[in-house]
């Protein structure tokens, strides 16, 4: 297999879970910086690689994927070891629920561009974007807390990492960098806790990539 | 099986997701209302069904699953025919990837609950609410656009529908119903007019449902 190439910005949180991901099934990748905050995203090379003009994309296997969570997937398939979606159509629910409780109703309401929209286009100052950027981590936070805890062991599901504690930890990151209190959220500070002790979540950070955070 | 409770708003285009999904599967539901513009969904009732606080959940095999895509995921394995994702790791990417692009990078920003925070906590008026609304949307569709193109036929991939066309409907209907010009997704919108002949999609439509749209 040629080395995939994984289109990358240290602190995309979407790219950091497929640097995690890559690195716990143990793939060995090329890093292409795409400058988010020079907006290289946007420019026509890179759309070429990725029409969305959003990162991650990886090519793998003479494909170009994109949309985190699908490229997770398709890793998760190629690359059976360890599993990061259960087998038991039941857990896989539930694992994937929790992911897409912080993929689609977190993550995208605090993305860059979004952020822009809202000190740029609508005008509000900056007091008012990070209570934004607060508000739907704590509420997003407070429910994901109560779909996990019933059934959280050291990770999220049980005793082993799975894709949603591949999509909490950048979450995490984001929370504390934004200086969001998480006193709430004992089960999801204990996971992402034990998660970061693990190399390949470690080594996936954004102060550990070689272009700096 | 005991036939499986759908917690459903005719217009929550989550919630329209699922009621095409469970169509297409053939399989029998019952509905319960959860008034949205009430706030039903944020009432403690409704919580000690899904703790997000958001439609839809499903009740099923004795589980209460979360998240739409989690959902269609689910019911694809659960009942495999006709399959709503393939079983080529690559084409599953491709149609996941397509459903993300809605399910991430376009709905979220324009759910009820944003809008109430653009318009209450951040005082926007209602055009720079529609604004708002129609960019989102016309962003990712012509990324979607880009994306589909190359390998949409009858459907966004092939000739049969898909969890990307399921994703899709939905949100084509919240674009007409904001008026957003659609002339630049040609791909879109004939993918979504074969859709619509289906009569699994057409009767999931809102202005079917028993509590109208």
């Amino acid at each position: 297999m040629a080395r995939p190439i994984l289109y990358d910005y240290a602190r995309s949180s979407a790219a950091y879970r497929i640097r995690i991901a890559l690195n716990l099934k143990g793939v060995d990748y090329e890093q292409r910086l795409v400058n988010l905050l020079e907006g290289e995203q946007q420019g026509d090379d890179y759309r070429s690689v990725n029409p969305q003009g959003l990162v991650p994309a990886l090519e793998i296997d003479g494909q170009r994927l994109t949309q985190s969570l699908a490229i997770i997937s398709y890793l998760d398939s190629r690359f059976p070891m360890p599993p990061l979606l259960s087998t038991s159509i039941v857990d896989r629910a539930h694992v994937t629920g929790m992911a897409l409780a912080i993929a689609c109703d977190i993550h995208p309401l605090n993305n860059l561009r979004v952020l822009r929209y809202l000190t740029g286009t609508l005008g509000i100052d900056e007091a008012a974007k990070n209570a934004w950027y607060a508000h739907w981590i704590t509420d997003g936070f407070a429910a994901l807390e109560a779909l996990a805890a019933p059934r959280a062991g050291d990770f999220l599901l049980d005793n082993s990492p799975s894709m949603a504690d591949v999509i909490l930890v950048p979450q995490m990151y984001n929370a504390r960098r934004f200086n969001v209190p998480l006193d709430a959220f004992p089960t999801l500070v204990r996971t992402d806790a034990n998660a970061c002790a693990i190399e390949a979540f470690a080594n996936a950070h954004p102060d550990r990539q070689s272009q700096g955070a």
